[in-house]
């Protein structure tokens, strides 16, 4: 039996009838149609020769033991946000299971080294805000005691939510056991994102995930009547936020892939009539070069100071978040690059702005390496998320070349 | 008895002590703060030979017949916002009641021509968002059908407010016929702005009040992840909005008294990971110059329209509010002029950004003209609004003065 990529396909499809509704995929993770995906899922591996279970995060396993214990993972994930797409992490399971079932088929059952699927638990983070959960317990990067207390809208605990579904978060460290004899780590993705579409490519490789930083700035300036105020006489803190939201576009451009994002702005009073006294904005700065994110960091803050005092105000930062670059191993890229051009003649390497479960896992030092499929109009997180089938079948087929060089790789090393 | 502008002084005090709190004033119109405000000030005038009464929009008219019907009106109001300050307005209205002292006192209870205080209802608008609603119904500019529905923030409507204390929206048209033998209208007022303090003057004479030109305005870009979607590929709604904010700077300052003012923007989603797919902000423009608030209307339209292009946005338009400018009585802005320079040296005229009773009057053909008394820090409607004691006298003294030289102005008139 060879890889069938139009499975794959109508796997997804599948899927999508049993968990999806109008206004698109409702698979958040600890609720009960993720649960439901999850079942469907161990539907579709019961004729495999292979052992099946969660961890002690809730990441579902599935192992098919090969002659060595040297193992290949392959990973996604099932959980989607609210009103999610079709493909955003899914796509990744069913695409590892088809590889899955083609090694099987291909070594009788036992293949040279031991090949693991796993579909980690709450990549998005939708109802706790909180994402990479069960990826990074894999990783022993969890962060136990704050996030045992995150509610949902609802007020319920994270906590209980995952007891609710069996899984015990003061265990969490005893999912660092599922790393051992991991060699590599394989992830498709969806791009999430219009580069490749705009290359007209198919399909690229991810050459790591972007370090972010991402702050709360406020300026302060004085609020004052917008008919008595003249020109001259105000400290308009929109004025300083405005040319922030403008300059962080020429710091971004000076770098090929870097972003920079002003996503919020909140202005105090905010009403028509009232010069504006205090401006909140977000600022959101990525890029897979470390140096590069530092230095866009240190070109914003002095940028906001000097416009907080051309405009007579004065700036404070905060830090809402930051985590740093992790580009995936060199290796794995260039066997990721050979995979792609062999199914699809040309490939593209690229950062990926979005974070995934892969970064999790590259940081413990296992080799790592994602692949994205394009994505249409570069829309993600949204019921009309959607890709190509033909993609979707190349990006199946190019996963697969991967896994078998991946696979030998894996076997050469003593 | 002579003019006393320390009694003026110690009058403002004490109508704080009565209707203020640790807050701030709380002469909220319809309110029974703002009620107990005009008890007080009726006890005040029990002693003057004068008429009383409260017109069908609630305005409060003290007349001292004269021996002529010819009429000079001086005016104020006593409402206040929430949490406003101990000035704004109540000084216009003990200021004229030192004046109107004074003539009674100089001409033995019978002055030449007649004079008559005004305290107009519900200046502020702060309850109801109505501004000038009584002086509106006095100069036949009222909007009653529109008026009458609206509600505060408790759900309770202006029309069954008004009843309350005694006036039918119904009758606000009867109180045009105050209008009768109006020959001027006088009105001292805090300048509300920093101009006079930053000049070194106490007193300044107001040209008229600025016309208004108030917009939403709306830029419709792409929603995007910030993470994903390269710079140049982002159509970011902020990035047209924010160089709209800079350019209506450039676009006031080409005239000596203009204004232009964004107050608030709105970022949709409006959250830290996604480029701006819509921002709606709000721009106000003032000018006394009919043509130059035209212009600059029109230009910040222009700019809109070309910064929406270069972002790949669109955008749209969408009036709020407008008044045309006011401008005040040539002659009476001369004798405003002398008056001021007799009390204090040196005189400087300036138009009103704020609106005032002032502008309601004097659309309607009544000779006007109005006084500011500098404001320190150019702070009003709060709490820490204030101006020197001594500014304060010497603004009743200048508006005595301008009183004796409109009542000769008006004498001489056939």
């Amino acid at each position: 039996m060879s890889l069938n990529p139009k499975r794959t396909v109508s796997e997804l499809k599948e899927l999508r009838a049993l968990t999806g509704d109008e206004n698109g995929a409702q698979r958040v993770a600890w609720t009960d149609t993720w649960l439901k995906a999850r079942e469907w899922f161990a539907t579709k591996i019961k004729n495999l020769p292979v052992e099946h279970h969660y961890d002690p995060a809730g990441n579902n396993w599935v192992t098919l033991p090969g002659a060595s214990e040297k193992t290949l993972l392959l990973g996604g994930h099932l959980d989607s946000v609210p009103n999610g797409g079709w493909l955003d992490g899914c796509l990744d399971v069913l695409a590892a299971l088809e590889v899955l079932r083609r090694i099987n088929a291909e070594y009788g059952g036992r293949p040279p080294i031991t090949v693991r699927l796993v579909d980690w638990a709450d990549e998005e983070g939708a109802r706790f805000g909180r994402s990479l959960l069960g990826s990074s317990a894999f990783a022993g990067t969890h962060s136990i005691q704050a996030d045992r207390v995150r509610t949902d809208r609802n007020g319920v605990l994270l906590e209980d939510a995952l007891r609710r579904c069996g899984v015990e978060i003061d265990n969490f460290p005893e999912a660092q056991k599922e790393r051992k004899n991991a060699k590599a780590y394989l992830e498709l993705h969806i791009e999430q994102g219009p580069v490749l579409e705009r290359m007209n490519l198919p399909l690229g490789v991810v050459l790591g995930t972007k370090g972010v930083e991402r702050h709360i700035i406020n300026f302060y300036g004085q609020e004052a009547h917008s008919g008595s105020t003249p020109m001259s006489a105000r400290r308009d803190a929109l004025a300083a936020a405005a040319k922030l939201a403008l300059e962080i576009r020429n710091i971004a451009k000076k770098h090929e892939d870097a972003v920079c994002t002003m996503g919020s702005v909140k202005t105090y009073p905010g009403i028509v009539t009232a010069v504006v006294g205090r401006c909140e904005v977000t600022l959101d700065q990525r890029d897979l070069n470390v140096s590069i994110l530092a230095q866009m960091y240190r070109e914003a803050q002095e940028a906001s100071r000097r416009f907080a005092a051309e405009e007579g105000c004065r700036v404070e930062w905060s830090r809402l978040w930051s985590i740093e670059p992790i580009p995936f191993h060199p290796h794995l890229l260039d066997l990721c690059d050979q995979s792609i051009q062999e199914t699809s003649g040309t490939s593209h390497r690229m950062p990926s702005g979005p974070l995934h479960d892969a970064a999790e896992v590259s940081r413990v030092g296992i080799p790592t390496v994602m692949m994205f499929v394009q994505s249409l109009h570069g829309i993600s997180h949204n019921k009309i998320e959607d890709t190509k089938e033909e993609h979707l079948e190349l990006s199946v087929v190019a996963l697969d070349r991967l896994a078998t060089k991946t696979m030998d790789w894996i076997q050469k090393q003593t």
